[in-house]
């Protein structure tokens, strides 16, 4: 039976919403995960176990999601050898953001957490991906794929904007 | 013998210089203390022990300091009902402090940590000293002792300025 | 009769919004508590009477909430040896509540306030129930269960999702 | 016999070095002062009776410095009709004088300070000059030649350069 | 006949919201001013005749709000001698108000601005009704009764939450 | 047949809002430009052909736009001689510009990017016209009109102001 | 004859003393890597050529260090569907790191970089190790060993603090 | 006789440490300037007069450096149609420079500064010639011959350190 290789958790459901991102894109990319709620503050211990028995479990990239005192992902990194990735995500009353992203991105030496935008679950399903893709051919050739589609897109909507022009009236680029 | 009433902690000895002076503080206003060295990041296990034996132990008040991504103090609130007081050091690599302030400070509702000034580890026994007052009359004389001395030392220089002028020539002010 | 051991003030009529989750909480860990608006900027020599008087009344510790160039915390600080909590509040002109942060947080060595997050009046309310329950072993339960149900209610979400998953798809986890 | 117009006041004596560039361009303008030290934090009723008394002392502007959360300029202004000028220290634990500023600047409705900039001691000596001197000749007099000196040492220097060259070789300007 | 003793300008039209908040106080308090729309990049010879006119039309303190790179107070306060008073105005595309409060408040040495806190129009009226009040009895004497009602206010509120409660159970406080 | 003068490029259809602020005003001012959308990380080598040919195309200057981490400005400020102007756009997960700002302006040297404010598409198609009408009168001209206008509509709505009142009673300026 | 398995780039020299911890730790751990300069500004074709050739070259994962406005790591992170790790350094001319990090870590959708800590190298290279040593069991063994030489340290640390005291007389904790 | 294409201007004479490298980069790519002090707020006038002859004297472009509430480069923005340079100088009392930067980059519609770096007087150099090199071949050479001296120095060091080492053990990466 199939096995998952990333570990999605987060703080709380209120996360749910952003942290959901990470599993479709996985979903999209054909990498197995498991998704659950592990909190740092009000499950410390349920953390720990989380944490020390990820690698055991078959898991190949922690993903963690806070916000605020966003203290998650450093702990589970404290905790295990895996590569932890941290969400720093913009909740009710986080200060714009920076509360999140300082505590996840400003390790102290020894703890690394691999920190991506604000709110950037999507991203972080990627660059789990990107590391499970380093030693998987097939993982490689799914997101060679999905960049592929990113260009695309956007050579599509050049094409559409030269023709039609943003409002009817500019002069078109061809390169 | 007499017993710790509160327990001082940082992340490593390089807070030493600036925790120090939590301790001398707390010397002066002659509350019993312990002061010793527990990483949340480097020996998770270690402060899961310390913070959830310190009540047992006596201790009411916990003063932790850390800088960077500081999960210290959150971290030991979470395992804890005894009040912890959280102490932002401006560590070499911080962004200006902003990192400590903001990952102990912003704790999600239901673990609060009570926060200080950056680098205000005095402020920080004074506070926990304040807490043990509230209930020992001979500390409360100890603190109301000490803030007369605040006054009375702004109160002399004061004298002596408004005596001696900025440089002699000002018209000195009588209150 | 029961007296109040916490005095919740707050600055403005506008504030009690946000003021009123110290009381709720204060309400369920079983703690009493008074409640009013003292204003540092509108009603200085009302505050100094407060702030004189407070000790003698009974109270252990105080929550002040104040928004912009936030001084009542601050300045019942100066004026007792009680612990003194500052609530941060973003008020409606307030720069992203940095000005409440930083005019709370800040203070002068001598003076501790103990701050907690930007509009953290429950975690207000549950730092002044720590202090009161480092000495008194009812609140200390009531703050034991209070924590006990911040798991609980964890875990029930965790296994929530992991039984029907995030939208019923992913690999659940089993710790 | 002649009487103080500006009252300058501090928290501490560490403010002296930045508030005396105040005194030092009152006498320049020959605006009579006073300078004492009054601290918010640790002498409040001292503040009271400063603040109070300075209207019918003579006073008609005070100017207050402080740094970290920076609370004498608005209680001050909370206990007299004068206009208060604020100056923001960059004290030793301020973090790069934001707390400073922002606790000055930011009064909430119907208690306004007129801050100065970061350290702007000498500024908040001009504004003083400048609000008596839109009621007396004398002192609008010598801010004009004030701001005539500076005009004229800009236009000083740029004869300088225009004519040596920045080193040498650019080519002058003529206005 | 009367003649305005407070200038009030601001950038456009769009800052009229704010800045009338300058006009009612200073109505409300009897001192009389003027008001109009002055831009610094788009009429800056206006803004010259403006500012070098103000003093001999007279004007005893100006008044000036503007949003973004503001440079109306700065430029205006570089023309006269007159106290210039900063509004800082969140405008549409200001960055949270810190590029319109940096660039009003942080003025070089010889050329001050009264710096209020963002959108604090109010307060600018009421600052430049105290350079005024300094001066003059009756302004002073409104400011007395503008600030007792400040005061008259917080009482009555807290007097109401006293007995009312905050929901009907606190303990009244009773000073 | 009439050529590009301006180029203007975005990272992605969603500035095209902002941006096409850009294309109005430089229409507007009569000078010729294509626009496109040219991103940075979704198709390196269409950026890299859009800049190193653009001069051959006889593009004078290039205005790019975009958010977050905003690396189209810079990337092609690298990749040819001629001017680029870039704009910070506040996209959706944008740290309310700061990220986008700071990753346009701070280039190293040898790299400038000419960069204009948050979200100032606006001023980015002037800038451009200011560097074509430098060397072009007609251009030149169109400038100086669109600067006149500017001044026309600040002096009608303060003539309005002054005449009708901000509600009808303050006494009017006259300059 | 082994081949590297982490590249390490930076874009200048002045990069070198904060970007060769990355080696460092590497070497430690065991982990074949190599080291040059690609500057993203000033040789973006060999930025390109690196990037698009890494995969093949045997890479696993790419280190990127860049202060200021940072394009590196996330162009790269364009070219590759390689992990790629940012290192923000805080450069001469940098705004305290803020451009720097906020240009690595706020990248778009699609395009991930992990981002570590300002002036992080080490941790950048442990991350690395992390990524291999979730598939090979001798780098994830050697990053045991480490994790258990900072838990040692620490633990040594505290010792010889309880023992011989913070200056001799603090009471001794035992857990 | 050869006439000056870019005014370079400042407020003060410590700005020139910085401006001077803006003038030994127009020397070096053979762009003749001239170079002087104005200031907005010390000589109003002056600076009018420099803004608005600035154009019937030949000039292209005109680079404007200032400090702490920059108004300089905006205000000559708003006498003249050339395109301005805005260089935020870091000076003594800037507040880490933001106040610099935000007062040069927000200006509002209709009077673009293109803003560089922070102490990027050499950017504001180059991206003058840039704009005159869009129109003059010569300097368009000059420019292309200076990028090309950048990336072959990057080129060089990079040799070196593949050659040498970065400790002289790391394995050589060949593109």
């Amino acid at each position: 039976m199939s096995q998952a290789q990333v570990g999605i958790i987060m703080g709380s459901q209120s996360d749910l919403k952003i942290m959901s991102e990470a599993a479709e894109i996985l979903e999209e990319l054909q990498v197995k995960f498991e998704l659950t709620i592990v909190s740092a503050h009000r499950t410390p211990h349920r953390m720990i176990d989380y944490a020390e028995s990820a690698r055991s479990r078959g898991i190949k990239a922690i993903i963690a999601g806070a916000g605020g005192a966003a203290h998650l992902p450093g702990m589970v990194a404290s905790l295990t050898t895996l590569p932890v990735i941290g969400v720093p995500v913009k909740s009710r009353n986080s200060i714009d953001g920076w509360d999140s992203i300082l505590s996840i991105l400003q390790m102290p030496g020894g703890i690394p957490v691999a920190t991506v935008a604000l709110d950037g679950a999507k991203n972080a399903g990627i660059l789990a991906a990107e590391m499970i893709g380093a030693f998987d051919e097939l993982v490689a050739e799914n997101l060679k794929k999905y960049k592929e589609g990113l260009k695309t897109k956007v050579e599509d909507t050049a094409k559409k904007i030269e023709k039609d022009g943003y409002k009817g009236n500019q002069i078109g680029f061809t390169n």
